[in-house]
């Protein structure tokens, strides 16, 4: 009597397993976050110290979604109870419906893994990469079966910040986005898939533009590094939260929207424009002045990410909350 | 029997009446503000028809508050009985502590109405401009009494984004920066005082490089309006309201601090840099372009700003809740 062959999960079925693979801060993030919604997770990377470390940190992490009012204790400790450290790449990617690349952002390593993966999934499973910024057609390129690769880059940390960036190859067959997607949206994730991709993809280069920038200010003496980042979140970083850039502006002008918006406030634009920093790389010298001026400016990182994760929960709580009213 | 002269303020009081000039967007927030702390406030704008509309929209904007949290009503109905309309600059700003200037971003005009005001200002008030982005001693370097002005620029809507940045002139009293701040404290905002002034200030430049990226992704195919306003909210947007950039990528990479982030993503961010949008100009296509597709993106614009303010409300309160636990 033989088993019958493994049937292709239907469409909408969650994953049975999840592997990880990288047990840094952004694997451990979606380790974490899969195990909070009762996932059997597997985790697995070459350094095994780390994984060590990141077998403490998920449950930590897992568990601390609970007080921020994320996620239901009893549906965690049944994640957390098939919560696995993988012995091999083969150990933790057998069985998974759904493989997680998540080492640190070096594209030969990325490929090379992406390689050693595709030996091993399952026909069924699907592959993301939680690149944050390159191209995915260079990531799977060199794969056999592209068509079930994507990346899937998520913000930090992973378990709160509910965006995803999905950002398929040419190849990528639009299923595996659906089904991408239908695992994100079951983990509570925002995905948004990109039309087209660019270096950085959406939140890299906002990011990028925004980081260039504050780092200006605080380099050129305009304005300490807490001034900053206090005026950041409490001015334009609390407006975008409740209303992204565009939106901002087409309610900037009253009810003549962003028409009358650029009227005003365009000839201003064009003068910041011209004037905003250019450079493109950070010389050793700025890097150590900028490094110096953000820990004078944060001791105590455990606290801080702790208060820092607590108003995170309690802006999701509240933007639920904002949306049901 | 004469009266005696009026004596200056002390240090620390609070404005008895404030002149709003300038019954636009800013300047009925600015009014509606400082309304709802139940302050004597006086209008006036050379546009007749545009205070008629202020002051059907201030007191809606007050009360506003009130459902969000913001202000009391007793208070709110106290400051919305001293609201008046001026007949003349003169008359608004007569008795006033606290000039506020928020015409249109004009230099010229702003600097004929700031000698205006100046003739007829009582020597103990001081003078703020809600200019977005222009040079303090441009603005106050015709006056002769220059040591009580700078810039107070607010967000939009400034009655609920607490953040305003304070920019003084060079020859600005510090004693003015103090009052200015105490007010605002005392308004429950969150003034930030710039060490120099720049173009755009820091507001101004932030949001100018993150406009100019989102609109080049728009206009170039990668995400559409809505897509794009979603990523930025629930993504860097939402974690910049809990922590501002520098602080965030100091957490960004577990225990190891902003050294070890820029080892990792610093030549990440040097490629996205060296590729994010460089133009300092929005051609007359482009701009309609854009219109079209934010427009066609966001209809109902008064229900859209409805939510957009109780978003706002609620992550105000979150926050807020999340400082005392």
């Amino acid at each position: 009597m033989t088993e019958p062959p493994p049937s292709p999960s239907p469409a909408g079925a969650l994953p049975e397993k999840v592997a990880v693979i990288g047990a840094g801060a952004i694997g451990g993030g979606w380790a974490a976050l899969c195990a909070s919604a009762g996932w059997p997770v597997s985790i697995y990377d070459t350094n095994s110290q780390a994984v060590e470390q990141a077998m403490e940190e998920i449950p930590r992490r897992a568990r601390a979604l609970i007080a921020l009012d994320r996620a239901t204790s009893g549906i965690v400790e049944r994640g957390l109870l098939e919560l696995s450290q993988a012995k091999s790449l083969l150990q933790a990617v057998r069985e998974s419906d759904w493989v997680i690349e998540s080492i640190h952002e070096d594209l030969g390593a990325k490929q090379r893994l992406l390689e050693s993966i595709e030996q091993v999934a399952e026909p069924r499973a699907i592959v993301t990469s939680s690149s944050s910024g390159l191209a995915p057609n260079d990531l799977f390129g060199r794969l056999l079966q592209r068509t079930r690769c994507l990346v899937a880059h998520p913000l930090n940390p992973p378990e709160l910040l509910p965006l995803v960036e999905l950002v398929p190859a040419t190849e990528t067959d639009p299923k595996a986005i659906e089904r991408a997607a239908a695992f994100l949206h079951a983990l509570g994730r925002m995905p948004i898939v990109l039309r087209k991709a660019v270096p950085g993809y959406v939140i890299g280069r906002v990011a990028a533009a925004v980081w260039r920038e504050c780092i200006d200010l605080v380099l050129s003496g305009v304005i300490n590094v807490e001034d900053l980042d206090r005026a950041v979140s409490l001015g334009p970083g609390l407006g975008w939260a409740a209303a992204g850039p565009h939106l901002t502006y087409h309610l900037g002008a009253g009810s003549g929207g962003v028409t009358i918006f650029l009227q005003h406030l365009l000839t201003s634009f064009e003068a910041w424009w011209g004037d905003l920093a250019k450079w493109e790389r950070l010389d050793p010298s700025q890097q150590r002045a900028l490094i110096a001026a953000i820990e004078k400016a944060y001791e105590g990182k455990d606290t801080l990410r702790a208060a820092r994760d607590r108003r995170l929960g309690a802006i999701l709580r509240a933007l639920e909350q904002a949306r049901t009213t």
